[in-house]
Formats: C-alpha cells, sequence, structure tokens
C-alpha cells in the first residue's frame, strides 16, 4: 500500500523488458500497476515503445489509460489504433472522458468511431456531449447518472435505479425529474428505504437541490462546489431540463488548471506547457512576453535619450534607473496579484474607487519607509542631498503610481470581460518600468532645476 | 436555485435589521440562505454585527457559519461565547472542523471548552486529531469514519455499521480492521448486500485500499488522491493502524490554498493576505520583498558606480540597463517557474546537468532572436556597430546566465528540502537585475576596449 513511485530504474526495466519482446513479464508486471500510474509510465516511453505496450493490456485497462495518458502520447497511441478498437476503447469509459477523447481525434476518424461504437445509446450521449464547448459546465459534465420520475412509486424506483446505477461508477444523488425531464429535486436513499413501495416518489423527493447551467463557466462551478462542499452537482440546460452530472474530481482538475494557467500568466509564460516539452513548444510560449519586455527596454532606452541633459550634469541619477525600474515593477506585480486573486474568490466587495485610495495609502506608507532608506544611504554615498532628495521623492511617487496602475489595470480588464490574470507578470513589469522611468527623470529634473 | 449571490443591497438590508433589532425577520431571512452563504455576510459585516446575527442562528446552523468564517470574524464571535456555549457548537461539528476551531482558541479556554463537550468520544478525538500538526494527513483527517473487524459476521457488521454511520455525514468506504486496529481492506457494499449474513467478513472484503501514512505531506495527499481519483482515503499510523480519514473536499481547499500560496510568492508577497485586510497586514506582506528589491537596486547602482569611465564614453550602453535588467528578470521568472511546476507536478525526470542543458539551448534560442531584433533597433538610431554589437552579445549572455540560474535555483532549494516557490518572484528578478548588469557592462567593456 506504499504509493507508487517511478523510478529511474523501474523505467530501464520497462524499456528493457520492450526492446526484448518479453510480453508476457511485461503484462504481469502492469497487472500490478494502477492504470494511472501505467499511464505515468507511458508518458516517459517513447512513442513506439508506448504503443507497444498500451497494446499489451487488456482493453479495459487500456481505456482506462487511454483518459490519463498525456495528450501527445495519447495521440500517438490512438494512431495505432483502427477505428473499431478505438470504438472498443471508448465503450469502456463514462461518457465524459469518452467525449474528451474523441474530441481530439481527426474530425474524419469522428464519424467513423462514433458509428462504430456498439451501445447506441452511449454513443448519443457521446454526440450530445461533443456539442457543447470544452470550458463551459456542459464540457465537463458526463450523462451517466441516476434519475427517476416524479410519478414513479418506490417500487419502480428501486428497480429503474438499480438499472441505471450500473453504468454509473459513483452513484452521489438519486435526481428527480418531472415528465418533461425538468429537475426538481433529489432523493435520500434513506428515506426511499423506509418509505411504503406504493407511495409516489412525488410525496418523498426533497425539492432543494442546486444546479448548474450548462453554459456556465467550470470555475463558477467550481466555486459553487467547494464552497458548498459538493461532491456531484447537476447541470441544467435553458428549460431547466437534467442533462447531465459533474463530479468533484473533475474539479480538482478545473481548479488545478486555472491556478497552473495563473501562475503561468504571473511568470509570463503564454501557453500551457510543461518542463519536458520540446525547446520548440517552449520557445513559443516564453519569446512572446520576452519581446514585450525588449519593446519596453527599447521604450526605456528611449526615454532616457530625451533626458540626455540632465544625466550629463547628474550621472548619478542613472545608476539608479534599474532601481526605479525594478520598485516599480514589483509593486505593480504585487498589487494586481492580490487584485486578480481577490477577484478569483469573489471577494472584492465595494468601489474601484476605494480600492484605489487604499492602494495609494498603502503605497504611499510602503514609498516612504523605502525612499528613507535610500535617501540616506544615497546622502552618505554621493554627498549630494539635492540629489538624493530627488531619488527619494521620485521613488514614492513611482511606487503610488505602479500601485495604481497594478490596482486599477486588472480590475478595469475583469470589466471588460478579460481575464484579469494577464495583467500580472511581464505585462505589468513592462508597463511600470516605463512609466517609473519616465516619471522618475521627470522629477528629477523638477527638482534639480534644469 | 439560482446560486446565492451577495449584493450590496442585500448586505445594507441586513445590516439595517440589525440594527433595527429586527430579530424575527433576521432569523426568516437567515433560513432561507445556506450556511456557507451566512459565513460570506457575517464576513463582510462588522465585528458587532456578525456577532448579534451569529447569535440569532439555532445552534445547528451556528456551528456549520462557524467553520466557515474568516479567522478574525470567527475569532470575534468565539471571544463573545463562553466556553459551554463554544463546547456546545463542537459538539454539532466534525472531528476535522472541530479540531481546528479549537486549535485557534487560546490555550487557557481550550481545556476548559473540551471539558464540556458532553459527548466524550467525540471530546477525545478531537484532543487526539490537536496532536497532529496542522500541514501533515493528520492534521486534515476526521475521525468519523465506518469500520469493521475482520472477524465480524456480514449480520454483526450491518448492525454496527448502521450504528458507526449515524456520525458519518458521507459514508465513502467501508474500512475493514484486524484486532489490532491495522487496516487491512475494504469492503464494497454490493458484496455485503449479496453474502449470506453468517460469512466472517474476512472472507469478503477487498485487501488492495489506498491509504496515507499520518505524517504525510498534504500537497502529497492532494496528489494521491486527484491521481486516483479517489473521494475519501484512510489514514495510518506507523503501526498500520487506521486513525482517521480525509475527504475530497478538505483535500480541494488543500489545492486551493497551496495554489495562492504558490501565486503570491511568484508575485511577491510574503504571506498569506487578501485585498480587504488592513493596510498594516498588507504592509508587512509586501514590504520585505520590496525591501530586497531595494538592495538590489542599490547593489546595481553600486556595480553601475564601477564603470563610471566606459559610461562616460558609451553613455548609450546606460540607456540600455532597464532593458538588460528586465530581460535578465523575465527569463530567470519563466524557467524558475517551469521548474516550481515540474516540481509540483512530480513530472521532471532526469538529472539536474541535462535540465540545464536544455535551458542553455532553449535561452540562447531566444537570446539570438532578442539580440538580432535590438542589434538592429540599436545599429539603425545610434549608427555606432560595435556598441550595437556589444549590447546585444552582452543580451545574450544575460538570458543564458539567467535562464541557468532560474533553473537551477528553485532545483537546488528542492533538494535542500526548502519550498522552491520561493525562488520565483522578488528573489530572482533582484539577483538577476544585479547578475545580468554586472555581465552586461563588463562585456561591453571587454567587446568596446576599455
Amino acid at each position: 500500500m506504499t504509493p507508487f513511485k517511478l523510478t529511474d530504474e523501474l523505467l530501464v526495466q520497462i524499456e528493457d523488458l520492450i526492446t526484448d519482446h518479453k510480453d508476457s513479464k511485461l503484462v504481469s508486471l502492469m497487472d500490478e500497476i494502477h492504470y494511472a500510474d501505467v499511464a505515468e509510465i507511458a508518458n516517459e516511453l517513447n512513442e513506439d515503445q508506448a504503443v507497444y505496450l498500451i497494446k499489451l493490456l487488456d482493453s479495459d485497462k487500456t481505456s482506462d489509460v487511454l483518459k490519463e495518458l498525456d495528450d501527445d502520447v495519447r495521440e500517438a497511441v490512438l494512431n495505432n489504433l483502427s477505428s473499431k478498437e478505438i470504438a472498443e476503447e471508448i465503450e469502456e469509459l463514462d461518457s465524459d472522458d469518452a467525449a474528451d477523447i474523441i474530441a481530439e481525434l481527426p474530425d474524419d476518424i469522428v464519424q467513423e468511431v462514433i458509428s462504430e461504437i456498439e451501445d447506441r445509446e452511449h454513443a448519443q450521449d457521446i454526440v450530445d456531449l461533443l456539442k457543447y464547448p470544452e470550458d463551459s459546465a456542459g464540457g465537463l459534465m458526463a450523462k451517466e447518472l441516476v434519475r427517476v420520475n416524479e410519478n414513479w412509486n418506490v417500487l419502480t424506483c428501486v428497480k429503474e435505479m438499480r438499472a441505471q446505477a450500473e453504468n454509473v461508477t459513483r452513484v452521489h444523488s438519486i435526481y428527480v425529474v418531472d415528465d418533461e425531464e425538468r429537475l426538481l429535486g433529489r432523493l435520500s436513499l434513506k428515506d426511499l428505504l423506509t418509505t411504503s413501495t406504493t407511495t409516489p416518489i412525488r410525496d418523498v423527493y426533497i425539492p432543494k437541490v442546486d444546479s448548474v447551467n450548462v453554459n456556465e463557466d467550470p470555475e463558477e462551478v467550481a466555486k459553487i462546489m467547494s464552497k458548498y462542499d459538493l461532491e456531484a452537482i447537476p447541470v441544467i440546460d435553458d428549460l431547466g431540463r437534467l442533462v447531465g452530472r459533474i463530479t468533484i474530481d473533475d474539479i480538482v482538475d478545473v481548479i488545478r488548471e486555472e491556478a497552473e494557467k495563473d501562475y503561468q500568466l504571473a511568470a509570463g509564460i503564454s501557453q500551457s506547457v510543461e518542463a519536458d516539452d520540446s525547446i520548440w513548444d517552449l520557445t513559443r510560449a516564453r519569446l512572446p512576453w520576452l519581446f514585450l519586455g525588449l519593446i519596453g527596454g527599447v521604450g526605456a532606452a528611449a526615454i532616457m535619450g530625451g533626458f540626455e541633459e540632465l544625466i550629463s550634469k547628474h550621472a548619478i541619477l542613472f545608476f539608479f534607473t534599474p532601481l526605479i525600474a525594478a520598485m516599480a515593477g514589483n509593486v505593480g506585480v504585487q498589487s494586481s496579484a492580490i487584485i486578480v486573486q481577490g477577484l478569483a474568490n469573489d471577494d472584492l466587495k465595494g468601489s474601484i474607487s476605494n480600492r484605489l485610495v487604499k492602494e495609494v495609502l498603502l503605497a504611499t506608507l510602503n514609498g516612504v519607509i523605502l525612499a528613507a532608506i535610500l535617501l540616506l544611504f544615497t546622502w552618505v554615498w554621493k554627498g549630494s542631498f539635492p540629489t538624493a532628495m530627488a531619488i527619494s521623492i521620485s521613488l514614492i511617487v513611482v511606487i503610488i503610481v505602479a500601485g495604481i496602475i497594478g490596482t486599477f489595470t486588472p480590475l478595469f480588464l475583469n470589466k471588460r470581460g478579460i481575464d484579469p490574470a494577464i495583467a500580472t507578470g511581464p505585462f505589468i513589469t513592462t508597463s511600470n518600468d516605463i512609466f517609473g522611468i519616465l516619471i522618475y527623470f521627470w522629477i528629477a529634473k523638477v527638482i534639480l532645476g534644469i
């Protein structure tokens, strides 16, 4: 019962077994390993080895492994399977996992695979799910659930439930619908078992049940489910009809992916990449933000070019440009990150102007403390009080402006319906670099009177 | 069934009802609202109002609201309750939530509250849980679970289960233990129902069950549960004895908190704060990193001071220091973020040196592309090819070094058992600023021959 850990030794052992075509040894080894771990192994093998290994597994395990594989490995494996073979794997999966895999197939294969699925009801469910965009409750939900009609009596209900539960891995709730399939409520198993068999469901169900609309944003679904500690939530369409169910394990993935995306945006990585992706993929994710930084840097250079006279007289001002730029960037990232998190957690109350006032107070407090330290240092180092004063006053103003930009930008983007997370990271650092340097030299010019 | 949304109007309405002491109206309004939403409302009220509102609720709802409140509001409410009243609320909660709340109380109150709890078994469970550190599986688990002995027969088992299930909100699994309370496996409800009542449990249980050690890191538990799609996992002590159970809703919180922490570290915020915290709390979270940035900036200024001669001859070099510093910082954050995520997701395979080689190749590719653009720009702008060349070559070297530092630092911290996430954000930007500027002027000096 110790958790599985993929070691380099195990990987080499498996690679050797594959090279030597020791099929029976491989099969018995894989039998011992959970499908999620088999997928982890396959992700580390090269394409041919991964295909070889997975083709050895029985169909049940293959389908489970398939849904856990990295996209690129899965694509390679599916390329090596016929439409009929893919359909057989699909048959074993829940409708949501099945639809996710089918959605990745080339268009011409999709129809073939669907027509090869023997369970026509399952095929229909999958086709239904393919209609919904990936980033909606519909794109997350599965069709497998237990539904009973309000007009049935307890006896019919129990009989029907038993048949339906066959297809459902985990029955979290029994949902009650009317003749138009509209969601009415849920049924407690306890009530069901303690009620006379002829009682109509209408008289025993609980009319209160949380649900989400099929078009709802997955992040919103995640918020609702984690706020109310739900393990499953029914999904309804615009007419209130029960169309599916989302379970907490899918929501865990949503939360993880969302967090990764925000983190990557804050770090200046523009698409989802992993350390093991190719240099080309990593470049495509990283270069755009670096290019933005380059433009910012060139802009800063151009601004500084406009202050050449000032600089020739007070060369020391130059020495502090990196400090000013860094402080502007750091303050901007801090304040935007706090706003982005507040928006994500829905706990920003009050108006934008209140928020800006608070940030100005905060930035002033931080700015004055830091500027006092800097004043002391520059005065002692260079001996010129007016220059030291000019630098320190500039620092305060730059910090305040950076705080305002950092606070305002994500709030503004959010109002416009744009993901505020893009406001963090290189975007805010770059623009604050430029603003910071401009303000810095401008204030220095005013104070030093040139 | 539309999700609850806390509007400013509702908040004002509630505040007015509290001011006017319209207790019965408040009670009937709160009756309609889910406890998680009541907590959300109370978090937005001032301290006195929150206490007033919560004291109106019945004990059942109060306990649920208590566990959802923000720490500071909960503290205020508990300060207004006697030890006996707190004990009554604790009585209603699951052992894990109860222990979390008790752990926040002042030491002298803890003993009083525990002695006031009427259900002595519950009190014992809570005392047990208080032993475990917050950041361990033991600190997350609840004592409520259904356990059966391998020596019981099916009939005894069903009877015992029924009694135990009374205290368990959601029965995910039935765990089987031996006479020494060691976890042996789990029981399928279906097997239990289809087996003769005299069959011993020993003959029907499933001996395979995932479990975690009570000292396990919560993040590790989260990884295991989300990898294997588990909704609950039993917790065992070093002797293999079943001591508790962790459910997925607690894990969702762990994942969220972990993601927030990493995000805040990347953004240079040193402790968990929210936008609505006081200016003082926010300053304490933000100032340390800004201070680090200030030191970095002063360091950069000192370095530049050492190159005064070079700068006096080639003033244009100065114009590009913000660009160099920004690029060094951005590349460092990007590469460290990718490593931090790889470490968090356990998908970094291979040696540190392989990783560094890859990062060097990647940084070189990005560096050459960016340097070529910059070369063209500076050449056209300032007309001096050698200077333009010096700046561009420096940029390539700075990007490579920044990539190496960004890759190496989190890997090194992780090897030392330190959270690699602290390597992102201001830490890496500041050190890369300094290194970048030093390398920049040094290379320029070599190339321009001064």
